[in-house]
């Protein structure tokens, strides 16, 4: 760095000046970039048409790669029908069909995300085989062991009854049925603030001990088939999350008001904070008793 | 997203309150996560000891990729004596030399990089096989033919005189010697504050067209071998600095001072429009003739 | 099948009489090697040195299989000091060492297993990374935080109190360190022949269900990484126990005597229907909290 | 192993009584289930959906394995019209044409397999590749050069005059057609009682030496272009069918009467010891001159 | 090699002549095989159908790969519609379209090369999919931004101006649209003997600098996204060349009358020293700005 | 082609004249550069280092993938003492040692071959592992029961009495050890000239049907493990050898004077026919019984 070089113009550095500013600012690039070799990463394989340029694009494709690896740990079939529980905007449940050829039911407690996966599946051309509706993942409007198989990503998380939500999905199952599961659980004692704020970010309970989880899935009928801890995967988002609402922080105030972003500055810090020393993230995988 | 709820309390929701937050916030949760998919995204494989959990530590991986892809294109062999043209604190040049064996020599214009790569070769007990020095690389101190192949990593685009860099590396070179180059080219036209951001940021001229790099190739008796286009790389780490600056501004201040932060404050927007609209990254594997 | 053949001659039949004889025994060959095709099985890959010719060297070949299974899992490398609780005759802990470099102390309630393990040390060359001494692994005599990682393969179902296993284990471990632990859960409800067959032929208490086990586990300090439900290959292992059993009945008599095959004849039969009905088995790695 | 533990009731046992059970049963352990490592084995993939739980299931698979390997080999495509010699109950047959796309025409001298096969080829909606036709390997009623490719699996063995099977399948190939067989072939002399057990279970002629086929392969107008030896395979069949036919003796005698399993409980133990010590098992791919 | 046998008959000869022969002439067989191992070659995997038997064969497959690399490199999609200037019979157009599903138009100064494309085409079923059509690639026939990618094979150096050929490939090709281009370039100064071999035997001008092609590249308003030096496989092809001329100078008398052959003698030689010594082979991967 | 362009000149060609010389010449290029696709081949992957310019490098090439091949057919390991029978100048021999850890020794009639691979082996510091003497297949030096593994590559079809080699190399085997056996077997009926060319250049007795090895092969106490047609890479290693002795016959004159290639002149084109269309090529995996 040469922050007496004026703007607009530019001499010739000598080679001691490059050295002397490596000498005085060498750290810098280290905290911005990297210090591991401190030269350019390769973010992706080189030569890639449609590379990502930007931290929301990087977003974009670990997003992609957490629905196919979850594609890839439920794997329906074709021939199966599929539950899909807190569905979002359809994009899981589309790549899922279109992935295996299994049928695809998806609810959501949101009309707008219903509105918009329609949108979605029609756009895929996917209409027959994904459909999303409106439905209360505690209170499911399908008859007993409807479905072959189940998923909910990042849904349960909402739930102010889990117990109930998985009462439901056991029951709309059939036996033997595989019902794959991510849930957010509590690691030590988080203060108060870090708390409301995960509350209030999220609309969702306050997370709690992953025991209390298991105690639950073995009273609704299920079987854990397999756990695995991503933890470091929801480190990450948890970051990305705080650096991007600074980033954008302008035109989430031009789409939200004023009011919202000057509530989320007094909550990222702590919900950052929550993330980084308070929160696990696992995957379950169970698979219905009979 | 619940506004209205009071920090340090909670109270459940009911489905229908949930399904209005995401009526209200659902496109909040796509700016800052991604909006592929709208769940956690899969950074890196589940499971992994030593897993990245910030973007720092994502940076870092990067890099390693982008050292390891470097070695991979360049190929040094058991035999082979390299030079490390611009070699910072010692990194690649260790790495190089561990997964090859190859004998690597260092040269860097900052005394602190000599010292700091003593240390590291040190550490990593390779000091049978690199070793590092103060050197120029526009009047580099090794006699002729010393050396059976080379790279420069980022650090052509500090150089005042490129013309002079490309005929001294051909001069240490033997004949039919690889040299594996990085730099940085302009496309089209950027403002003036963009390009003064950059050459005040890095200590370097400013950019050229790669037509003028590849004139001085052939006329420093190189032939090229290969030509790969790194650009969305370079942009990714554009983001990631300008990102990473803001969120570690308060420590930069620390360690820098008021005056430096200032400094940057003023620069880091330009720079990263300049990186996003009008730089490319270029790798070129060269050979010398004869 | 031609029953009819008079032992020591043969009359060639004609393609009548042998489409005659698949028409009356067809099923048979099925039943006794499989009907998916009705030919031969290829077992291993043809033209293996060293292939497996019986079912006994194929049970070793799974569990070599296993035991690699659970290195990957577990990952120890070089610089690690590994603790193997139950180390049986010391074969898994010898690979591990051999394998990734790691240093390995097993303990084992049985003094010929100690004695078997320093022979095996000894044949295989690891007496530098190995060591097996008798211990108990519910009153460890090691220090606080002297091992990086741990395992208990197949131990922890002879344990009397599991929960003092996992307290000592967490003890002895440093914090963050992993716990790869294989245990049996009990499923349904068994008959009392069923438990007590499992509980004398393994001088084992009676299984209990999984939930118990995720208690204890959190309530020792331990966070779970991963569960993986690996209980196909544990019927397959009382399949072919079952059979194997039967099969060298006059061998096991010969070496252990007559009482003890006729306990092991009323016993074999509800052991088998208890593994094939209501035992799971399961793979845990944990991480020990701090 | 604790012999004197009542049915029925359990007291927990002190590590010192483990040590002692594994003290004197620990070879009873290695004994039924492999002592590579006396653990339980990984028998197949953990995590699989269907996967095999009992012997005969992983005879299936063993069946499966074998005819993907000989498709592999002869490599059938879309465009050939393949002759399948033997082709049982039309697993194989249905297998190859549904994988490559290739015609496939067998031929059985049971009328129950014509109707079995045909049962498969419909469930398995591949009527418009598949025929199966009642015929004789040593006399076929196909045109000469009808074929592009041919295989005949295990069927050779039963064949009365293998001369004049191999000479019919040479005249329904065409030239440069390849024909894939699999064959026994004696290893050293056996006793009476051995010949007459696997002339009787498989309404077969005795086993002849290598030599006698390879002079009737050139005499019928083959080249050899590769045999493998897949003895190792044949040795493990031989024992599972011994092991099963001990394990399912009461439903085979349920099905077939007691004539039948009093007849064979003679005839197993010389088959299995011929199987082990004096059995080739090869395949052959023959190219078709001119 | 044992000279003094004669011709039509053939006494066996004693290991000591046999070693005498290998003593005098052991040379003459590393001359003509290769001296690496002195034994037969594996050319191709052993047991392929339809492998290559002679160097024409070998040849084919040489161009295949290459073809096959290109498309790898392009990475035309479904929904493209990409351009081949200089297509020759069709060959590469034809695999493009069929292993991508882009569609590719197709144009050649040659008017029977149009002709056998089509006929090409249409055995391959290729129809909807292929199109050639007569056209100057300096003076294209297209609207501007016809065509969203396009190649050129080996075309380029039959243009009398370059330049004018990339401004049309330009024209016709969409912002951001990628052109593949493989092109010959100069290195050291040939004899005119040589020059005059390379400029008669491809109706070409004479090979020039890589760098005059890079200027006109820029100028076009392309910029460089690769460039892949491939000389050792045109030396490779040269050689080739150089040897089938001769095996086969008869047909090509018989098809081309004495005149042509007389001409070739005279140009071979330089031809195939010109290559050897002077001749650079390149990839250049494009992608126009905007 | 353009053969009325003068040497030393050269006028750009207009579009319409560069058409026309493809419609008059382009199956010319076909026929010398192979007319798959009518470009320049991939010879090898683009951007080796050492990458293969001529025949002669390439078939180093194959014989090196010949040797590997061998090797990982053979699977010699560290302990074992392998025989190499003809070991030539002992190139794979050190190969084999090199990439498994075994020990090899190798048997040769030809002095300057024993002399070549002293000097081989010393370059390569394989002389702890490797050695070479003089030594007849047909009557061997060493002890019974001296190896545990043996090939002979190429140098069978040199032995006057292969049924002797054959039991000689079975003597110095251990019971199980498996002999690798490489053989040329005579097909159809050549002519008196192309059996003489055979006989004459490699010094050889005219070549024999395959079933007579077979037979010996038993007779001298082994099983043949397995059998691969190797026919097409003996095709190409023929015409290779043809091309080669007439591009390089000046060399060969000047090497072995005016009669040897008076005498090959005479030879190469009757031994070419015969390569193509009567020689077979087998590779013969066997395992000594007992």
């Amino acid at each position: 760095m040469t922050t007496d070089q004026a703007a607009g113009g530019h001499t010739a550095l000598t080679p001691e000046e490059i050295g002397e500013a490596y000498d005085d600012y060498g750290d810098f690039y280290g905290m911005v970039l990297g210090d591991s070799a401190i030269h350019m990463g390769m973010w992706v394989a080189h030569g890639e048409r449609d590379a990502p340029v930007n931290l929301v694009d990087l977003a974009d494709l670990a997003q992609d790669r957490q629905t196919d690896y979850l594609i890839d740990t439920l794997r329906p079939r074709s021939g199966d029908h599929m539950l899909d529980v807190g569905c979002g905007t359809g994009g899981p449940a589309i790549r899922a069909a279109q992935r295996t050829g299994a049928r695809v039911t998806g609810v959501t407690v949101s009309r707008s995300q219903v509105a918009e996966s329609a949108e979605r599946i029609g756009a895929a051309g996917a209409g027959d085989l994904v459909e999303v509706a409106y439905g209360n993942a505690m209170d499911l409007s399908y008859a007993d062991a409807t479905f072959t198989c189940a998923w909910a990503i990042d849904s349960f998380p909402h739930l102010s009854d889990r117990a109930a939500g998985l009462g439901e999905v056991s029951r709309v199952l059939q036996a033997g049925g595989l019902f794959l599961l991510t849930d957010i659980a509590l690691r030590g004692t988080p203060s108060d603030d870090e708390l409301a704020s995960y509350t209030g970010i999220w609309s969702a309970p306050p997370p709690r001990p992953l025991t209390e989880l298991v105690g639950e899935i073995g009273r609704a009928g299920f079987d854990i088939v397999r756990l695995v801890d991503m933890t470091p995967s929801a480190r990450m988002s948890g970051e990305v999350m705080a650096l991007l609402y600074r980033d954008r922080r302008d035109e989430i105030e031009a789409r939200f008001g004023e009011l919202t972003v000057s509530w989320l500055d007094d909550r990222m810090p702590p919900y950052r904070s929550l993330v980084r020393d308070h929160l696990d993230y696992v995957l379950l995988l169970l698979r219905k008793r009979g």
